[in-house]
């Protein structure tokens, strides 16, 4: 269920004493092949993180021979300081797992701003390649969690070929306070190609569309990377859905795990003259923070929905916009509909539905409501 | 110091009973000319309230001899009834103070979707308009308001000529959960074409610039009327730097009172390669949760800055930004700078610099923290 899952790899998670709290906090992800074909997608923020500038420059070769990923610290906005950490990371795991430091990608989560012990960070590489194991996949998916509450991990199998992952974070490819940090394997013998648009496509309509609080991080990565262990060379369109099915599975998983979050809310846009366009309202939707408030107060504030899809730029009459609130219409053409006591939203699971009556695209955004926990976690985070 | 400091205004507040509360909840403004020239500028949200498209058509001659106001319902997303509603309060209104109703500008303000108790807003028409008084600023300024702790009035007096104004709301041109309405006035003899290039250019670097919670209200209006009583031809530059004064003034005292803030944040950006690219990276600083969070919780997290900034397109080098925080750089070059524990954030007043270092332009934005007391307020507001 984890990235141990697919045949061909290895991985490991260990204490490496970067956080002050003694939990694991160093993993490694290794790909023992024959394939080390790998691709990855990162935060489309324009200030990076040094693991994420690192790392992009490994996969531009489309080679991964391993991952080491450290929670505790971002090593963001670090500096030439930082640069250089990054690729010690590379390096030091490089040497301890023998493989070349270029097809070591690295990825971090924690404070931005703060260098790492890099003693201790070194010595735990150590330690995690010397527990390297074909059943460490819990150990990793443990070892990268920062205010996670959960580990999360999933993995489907298909005609012969297994797609596993982990993934830490609580928001987007753009998540709350701490970054997400994705890495997918596979036992298949895909190419690069085939990785870099089943990866692509699958995160454009998963980890894309969570939007937990709108926020953007500087670290956010996604690896896939295949070992070709089964010997099978999967169909295209069945792997690409293999890759969205694990993909969406974890970033439910996120969005269940949203820091302070008391609710998981889908906005479900539909009737869009283009997929553009859902895409925008739900976005618009979902990050509206009065709406937010509105249903973690169980109030059904059609009104709140209305007003945020009003700042988009989407085709639509806003004489002709329907609101339905778990499948309660309370909002018709542009007005009042069916009584707003008629939502019921005591649960935790809120569906909020937008029809544009505009076309026949569609579109799910994901995210969560706004809480007084939610402050109280991001006001007291970095002390 | 309000709508009435300008000869040539009357106004009045009176209990319509519209609120349950029992508070004042309609106003009225009328304007005894000779002049009746007028300029407004309303919510860029295109889902537009019944009032705002009433005013819009009545704003389009120019001419407004009186305003209705009311708080304790928006008339916004009421279909047709809501548009009928609009029409009848102006038409009332125009009975009452002996004036065309194709020149009574309608405001109201509360909450979406539902429509107004038409029989006690007529009731309170007649009511107000036997109200009306030269000094009857002060009242109308209180029966505008809505979740406002206090009512906001302003004015400056220049070469024989005064700018006086009344505001309610807790946010921006785009404000919180209520919305920002605002009537300017003027007994200078100030031509429409002054009047409207006055208004939008004190608006653009005022209350545009107030960026509360990021949300936009369907009901977010501002009138300038003048009166043309004191016989004085104002100098263009003069008096568009007083209304920009009275706005600047209202605007502030709107941030002062934002729903549930414990701080009044004012981001500052400098060395922009243009006003844009200003604007642009404030409002993204403005709006981020996680940074109001922290700055909620005293904490000078300029990696939460960084993060928002590099989430724009506007023109800078990731390695090159600096960012201080109530004056202490806390970040130089992208990285850490001065130690953080520097940054005294215990005072209500927080100042975010953002650097760009790619040219000369600035812009300022002003926003509040993220609070408990803000999600209290919004998740409990319609019950």
């Amino acid at each position: 269920m984890t990235v141990t899952a697919a045949q061909g790899f290895l991985a490991s998670g260990v204490t490496a004493g970067i956080k002050e709290s003694g939990d694991p906090d160093l993993a490694l992800v290794v790909n023992r092949g024959p394939s080390r074909a790998a691709a990855g997608v990162f935060t489309s923020n324009r200030v990076q993180a040094a693991p994420v500038r690192w790392s992009r420059r490994v996969l531009a070769d489309g080679r991964v021979s391993a991952v080491v990923l450290n929670s505790g610290g971002a090593n963001a906005c670090t500096g030439e300081a930082g640069a250089y950490d990054a690729r010690t990371m590379a390096e030091r795991t490089a040497d301890a797992v023998g493989v070349d430091a270029d097809e070591v990608a690295v990825c971090s989560t924690g404070l931005i701003g703060v260098g790492l012990p890099m003693d201790r960070v070194v010595a735990g590489i150590a330690t995690a390649a010397g527990a390297l194991s074909s059943d460490g996949g819990t150990d990793a998916a443990v070892a990268i969690r920062t205010t996670d509450s959960v580990h999360k991990t999933a993995a489907v199998s298909r005609s012969g070929w297994t797609v596993g992952g982990m993934a830490k974070g609580a928001g987007m490819l753009a998540p709350g306070l701490a970054t997400m940090l994705v890495v997918l394997t596979t036992d298949a013998d895909a190419s690069g190609a085939l990785l870099d648009s089943a990866l692509r496509s699958a995160v454009r309509t998963t980890f894309d569309r969570v939007d937990s609080d709108g926020c953007m991080s500087t670290n956010d990565t996604v690896l896939l990377l295949a070992s070709g262990a089964s010997g099978e060379v999967p169909e295209a369109g069945e792997f690409a859905e293999a890759v969205h099915a694990v993909c969406l599975d974890l970033a439910r998983q996120l969005v269940a795990d949203a820091e302070g979050a008391s609710k998981e809310i889908e906005v479900v846009v539909v009737g869009a003259a283009s997929e553009r366009d859902a895409v925008v309202v739900g976005r618009s939707v979902a990050r509206n923070n009065l709406l937010k408030c509105a249903l973690h107060g169980e109030d059904p504030n059609w009104g709140r929905v209305l007003s945020a899809i009003g700042t988009t730029d989407a085709v639509f009459d806003p004489d002709r916009l329907d609101v339905a609130i778990n499948g309660v219409w309370v909002c018709r053409d542009g007005a009042a509909g069916e009584p707003r006591e008629k939502a019921v939203l005591s649960g935790r699971r809120i569906a909020v539905t937008v029809d544009l009556r505009s076309g026949d695209e569609s579109a799910v955004i994901w995210t969560n409501d706004l809480t007084a926990e939610y402050v109280h976690e991001n006001s007291a985070y970095s002390s």
